[in-house]
């Protein structure tokens, strides 16, 4: 019935908060699917685990937005649109506009994205909150929690800034509901409620 | 430096031939690389491998045409583009045409195929060797072959028909040719080596 998408930069809170609206909206008794991408769905399961075996190298860009999108479409029909038409509302951990910023703006697929979402997609959440923290507070909690894990070194400070830019961009959009993460979990999910409540019809 | 492709319904012969114009070209001293989808390339099986596992109903067809464009999109650049860099022929058995029919006219999504292929494939092949014969040959031939396997049964001569017909619409486009199949191995084979030979700069 509701679809709804948490976005932003790596460490912004989006899992934290995406847990914390579902259980705020099951107490006030709803019934609440919560799920995740990539993955989402068993086919989607697969296919993220086929992505993240071997090298680094071992897809190209194309390829890897390819698969991407097939987990997608296999998340979308197999555990979003059944729980809608049952009435739920869905709250997802990322959707479509995390492919635009790390396979579109990052990976230079924009254009590529746009088109695979339109003919292959074509759904988009009926809110989607965007969690905005600056780069540096974002990275600082992602090196916290993986311990100097090298991709989060290697990511540096730019990249993460470009990517809070671009959400930002998108977030032009009437469908989005900027936040700002920087509070304490509690006070960003009070905010998060609020929005959600005010703008959807629950 | 020239890629050649070989299409038509179940049990045309594109195996048997591909295989007979690869070894006839390398007889005349040519490095060939002869391939096949779907797979091609270590990634392109691993998809494939995942798209044949589970139920039939497993994937949607938009799913699957998604994963089947991943595939395309590893063999083209692992497999099919470094062999034409290193200056080889390069035959596949079966390349894009295959998914026009397969997913497009029989799975009712043409307009999505050709939108996948434009944006994420681009390449068509030099020459497009279409074996034509007619749909009740094809249907003998396939199921000899797998002895009353179920699939071949379910198929049906309506759907070998409209296929022969889908590809002999396609083959109004310059890079093809089209073969008769219906004469014995060495007949055929030795009528795709004259067309290849007087079409192509070899
Ligand atoms: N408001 C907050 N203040 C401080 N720390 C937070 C806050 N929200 C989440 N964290 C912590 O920051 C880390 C990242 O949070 P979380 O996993 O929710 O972010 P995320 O956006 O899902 O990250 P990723 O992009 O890596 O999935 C976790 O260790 C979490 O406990
Ligand atoms: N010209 C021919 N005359 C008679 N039988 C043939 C001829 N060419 C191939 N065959 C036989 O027909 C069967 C199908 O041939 P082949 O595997 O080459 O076709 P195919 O088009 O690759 O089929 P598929 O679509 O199932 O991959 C095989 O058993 C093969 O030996
Ligand atoms: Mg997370
Ligand atoms: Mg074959």
């Amino acid at each position: 019935m509701t679809f709804i998408s948490f976005e932003g930069i790596d460490g912004s809170g989006k899992s934290t908060q995406a847990r914390r609206l579902a259980e705020a909206l099951r107490a006030r008794g709803h019934a609440v699917t919560l799920t995740r991408e990539p993955g989402g769905s068993p086919g989607a399961e697969d296919i993220r685990r086929m992505v993240l075996e071997g090298e680094a190298e071992r897809w190209s860009a194309r390829t890897e937005l390819l698969l991407f999108t097939a987990a997608r479409r296999d998340h979308l029909e197999k555990t979003i649109q059944p729980a809608l038409d049952r009435g739920e509302i869905v709250i997802t951990d990322r959707f479509a506009d995390s492919t635009r910023m790390y396979q579109g703006l990052r990976g230079g697929l924009e254009d590529q994205v746009d088109i695979l979402h339109a003919s292959m997609i074509g759904v988009e959440p009926d809110l989607t909150v965007l969690i905005d923290i600056p780069a540096e507070t974002g990275l600082g909690r992602a090196r916290a929690r993986h311990g100097g894990e090298q991709r989060f070194e290697d990511m540096g400070l730019g990249l993460q800034r470009q990517m809070r830019d671009g959400f930002l961009r998108l977030a032009a959009a009437p469908r989005f509901q900027i936040i700002d993460g920087t509070g304490d979990p509690d006070a960003v999910a009070q905010d998060v409620l609020g929005a959600v409540l005010a703008r959807l019809p629950l």
